[in-house]
């Protein structure tokens, strides 16, 4: 089934295009990391998903039902924003309970569980909350409703490794509970590389790739040597990018992976995926 | 020469001890990782270093000047701020403007260089940027002035995987060419692990540890095997957390580290940086 089906999707600014004719789909039961630079349109992505804004053209379906304006939807999907959509002056347990009156889904006694986790003061205001506290509270929210599909934008923001760490392994334990589609929406790409199963990339409005991490990870290494070593290996090979230093290189490569041949000069390394990212952002130019 | 002192500083909010008794060193020359978690203290030291609050015991001394209201230490120090201290309102490009009367030390041309190079927007008015380019304009400010002591504070909260990169790169380039202190409060700890010297982790408003890296990684490492194999292999080591996984674990240990003997079914490994920083202050309690 496809759960969440973007069709031709084009949004405007003014004279920005943040989205331009964008199409793909987020499949049922899987975890996606959602990648971009900042600006490449992510957001918009989303708020349109959310039925917070509106396409120029295109549309977004949701268990092939349209998301704009419809109330079937509604309750089928929850997005996290990474704006601040919550009153200011009212206390974190308060927002609990008017979530609860407008989401039947939402368990209010796993967010005051999930709070309690991460040590948020359910009795302070939203802006008393310091910038990872205001995180933590958006994504109890997100965690706390029992809909299939949860999109979560900037979840770690301003959070401290160990409660980075807590909110990866609450969301692994709720994927294994009950199958729901993921999607994150992150620039801290490493720390999500081993909990993705898909990427779905896009730069500057467009769709720039679509794939499985295992995939990914096996077609990109670095070839690293000498720069006139370096050059020889890789002609004729997928160059993503380059980083030197002094008469040294380091190309990263896409595809298939065969063994230096002896007396090349170069070694071949396993590439991360934050570095894959950054090397593919790179290329379509800043 | 003792770059910057902290001498017995208490501080106190309400009924909470923001910092308690705490005294060290960050030293001249050096890059400087200023870890701890959310809460922990390390911003309101850094306010009382950058002299906007007031201990309620102890003092800060800036080449052995005391910091708290000495305009010859305001032009020795600048603590970029995890708080908006900028006037909402104002275009990028003005307040360049009024840095560069505040701040003989203050290049404005080099503060367009880096703006530039992050593709910061200087006719915008700060509210108008996104969270990533609210922390990119606070770090040009923090890398445009010439002092001897510059304090980061979570600078690259909210910026892409390609900006972080840059940022790490400009900020090694200048440290080669002007030998400053940079102390750098930051939650992704493995991104800067290779970056700074030395590491100064505060927990619960205290100093835990004042390390090099060198140090901290040479004596941290871990052990993974059996539950039963791993607890006799760590009996009488100093084991500062655990993982487990079914009949699995991991430990994390700090001290010397001996070859795992044949037959003990245990594997030692390499700890990293964040994954140090999470089991040291799990173990002081969430």
């Amino acid at each position: 089934m496809n759960a969440i089906q973007i069709k031709n999707v084009t949004k405007r600014y003014h004279d920005v295009t943040a989205l331009d004719d964008v199409s793909f789909t987020f499949e049922h039961g899987k975890i996606y990391g959602f990648l971009g630079r900042n600006g490449a349109g992510k957001s918009t992505l989303i708020n349109i998903i959310a039925n917070r804004i509106f396409t120029d053209e295109g549309e977004v379906l949701i268990d092939d039902m349209p998301a704009k304006e419809n109330m079937d939807v509604h309750e089928k999907i929850f997005c996290m924003s990474e704006e601040d959509l919550y009153a200011d002056g009212i206390k974190v347990k308060d927002h609990f309970k008017w979530i609860d009156c407008f989401y039947e889904s939402f368990d209010r006694k796993k967010a005051f569980e999930i709070a309690e986790r991460f040590g948020l003061n359910t009795g302070k205001k939203f802006k008393q909350l310091s910038k990872g506290y205001q995180s933590i509270f958006k994504l109890t929210v997100a965690m706390a409703l029992n809909v299939p599909y949860v999109i979560f934008d900037e979840p770690v923001l301003g959070l401290d490794a160990n409660h980075r760490e807590l909110f990866y392994d609450l969301l692994l334990r709720e994927y294994e509970n009950n199958e729901r589609t993921i999607i994150i929406a992150t620039h801290l790409i490493e720390e999500v590389a081993n909990l993705i199963e898909e990427v779905v990339l896009i730069d500057k409005g467009k769709v720039l790739l679509q794939e499985s991490v295992e995939n990914l990870l096996e077609t990109g290494y670095s070839v690293s040597g000498m720069a006139n070593n370096v050059d020889a290996y890789c002609d004729g090979k997928n160059v993503i990018g380059y980083d030197e230093l002094g008469g040294m290189k380091i190309a990263y490569v896409l595809g298939e992976r065969f063994p230096a041949p002896q007396g090349s000069g170069v070694q071949l390394s396993a590439m991360n995926l934050q570095k894959l990212f950054v090397k593919l952002t790179e290329k379509g130019g800043n």
